[in-house]
């Protein structure tokens, strides 16, 4: 149930970064809406179709789809009362990314898919809304980019694998990975945080 | 047998956009043909793959294949000798458009799914191909642009799923869905049509 | 037990590529590794979805992951010390797609497959891991460019459809095959290798 819920806030999250990255062009209600939907749905209807153990999660249960259209117009409308843009975008981002890469990788882990498995849909989840958006609004990939992305959603699929095979019956397993990427995601974020340079892979 | 030809038109079209879109650089004749093909095919590959009712339509009957692959080279020898590209490339992508939605819309009411799940299958079969031909061409995608694209796509698979709710016996509902969307997607380019200021979200 | 190995060195190639690919721009490993990993599964991701008749490979043996993953790595460290940066991403990137062509074709008319599918999947599965690298990377896919690209990758699907026909039992089948693409290709980066003009389409 909790997984549920924290799934809807994931797909509400990230309809906000895709009204908020369209919003960079004149665009009409229903394109604006079109790519909330597909930067929220996109990362797990790939996980679905890539694992194929069941209906895509939106078909099978439409009040994702409902979630993810309602929270779209809804930021249609408000996100232009809001003054700092670029904020609410990364943080809605780095939220969105915790959540779909933790409730992701537990999803896989609960339909008995091997860990390795589970952390690579896990990333993939959390990524790919994110990049659709950033290929769709003309502009590079925010994964791609110098601070950590990537990385907190590894450490954080890593971190819920972990906890599920010592503390299976702990319940707030989901809660604690969730944290950790987000945090980490928050301070890469003000805190320019990066890989120390070595580690850096640098044209000359 | 009626949404069998729409759809082979459909294909048509979108592969005549994709020629005529990768002729903006030099390129050699298979890869001019490969994008027609992803661009007429895309849609509904996306579509089958979701839903994973059916194996996907053009493996099921590669006559689909045959019908993009010969427009697209087709298309290659014959754009050269068109004057005004743009209007050629825009009616073309319309009149796919138009055509994609309704027939994926009325395929998968067919397969029994909910009137929601028709209607966003349909916008995506529909708007997927361009989008996929718009990136590959290194451009921003058509879709987000300020005129009306996922408007009447939306409306004319609304259309559809209300006629065939109300008159399921009726031949000629497709027809009239697509010609909606034609319509429409022709004002928006003719007449710039787009919603008042104040749907509009705009970037201060 | 052949085309096993072959697929392996494939993904190693493209691997190789993806971290050239990304090194652009400043980036952390993992990212680096993200890119990786994605252009070197992506194609064979899209094969096996689109066909659905088995789980996606790397799902069912991982590995797949596993030698994505360590040669993404392994790529982010050695890198550096290159100095053709650009003749080692074409040569590997040459070198993956023959492989990747190649076996899935054979993959495919293993499967039953008539030989359109197997090679428009071949194709398929050869090129789109590098088109989601240069997507992905920001920049005009290599497959669209002037040289051969799409040409070799059909031919030698094709090529390899015929001599399982005919000689079924030859054991060389697919190196042959494999060595038609690559030698195309690297025909193609070398004497500047395309279509005559009056097959070039060209906007004046």
């Amino acid at each position: 149930m909790l997984l549920y819920f924290l799934g809807m806030f994931g797909i509400a999250a990230f309809a906000i970064t895709g009204v908020i990255s369209s919003g960079k062009k004149d665009m009409d209600l229903f394109s604006v809406v079109f790519l909330g939907m597909v930067t929220s749905l996109g990362g797990g209807t790939i996980r679905d179709t890539v694992l194929s153990v069941e209906a895509v999660y939106w078909v099978k249960d439409t009040s994702y789809l409902w979630v993810a259209f309602l929270s779209s117009a809804l930021a249609f409308f408000i996100v232009r009362f809001i003054d700092d843009k670029k904020a609410v975008f990364h943080y809605a981002d780095s939220f969105g990314l915790a959540l779909f890469t933790v409730v992701a990788t537990e999803k896989v882990l609960n339909l008995g898919f091997p860990p390795t498995i589970a952390i690579t849909m896990g990333i993939i989840t959390g990524v790919a809304g994110g990049i659709i958006r950033d290929v769709l609004s003309h502009r590079p990939p925010l994964v791609l980019g110098r601070e950590f992305y990537a990385t907190p959603a590894f450490l954080g699929a890593l971190l819920l694998v972990l906890l599920e095979k010592n503390i299976p019956a702990h319940e707030f397993n989901s809660i604690y990975a969730v944290a950790l990427v987000f945090i980490l995601r928050v301070f890469a974020i003000h805190k320019d945080l990066y890989y120390p340079s070595w580690l850096l892979y640098k044209k000359r």
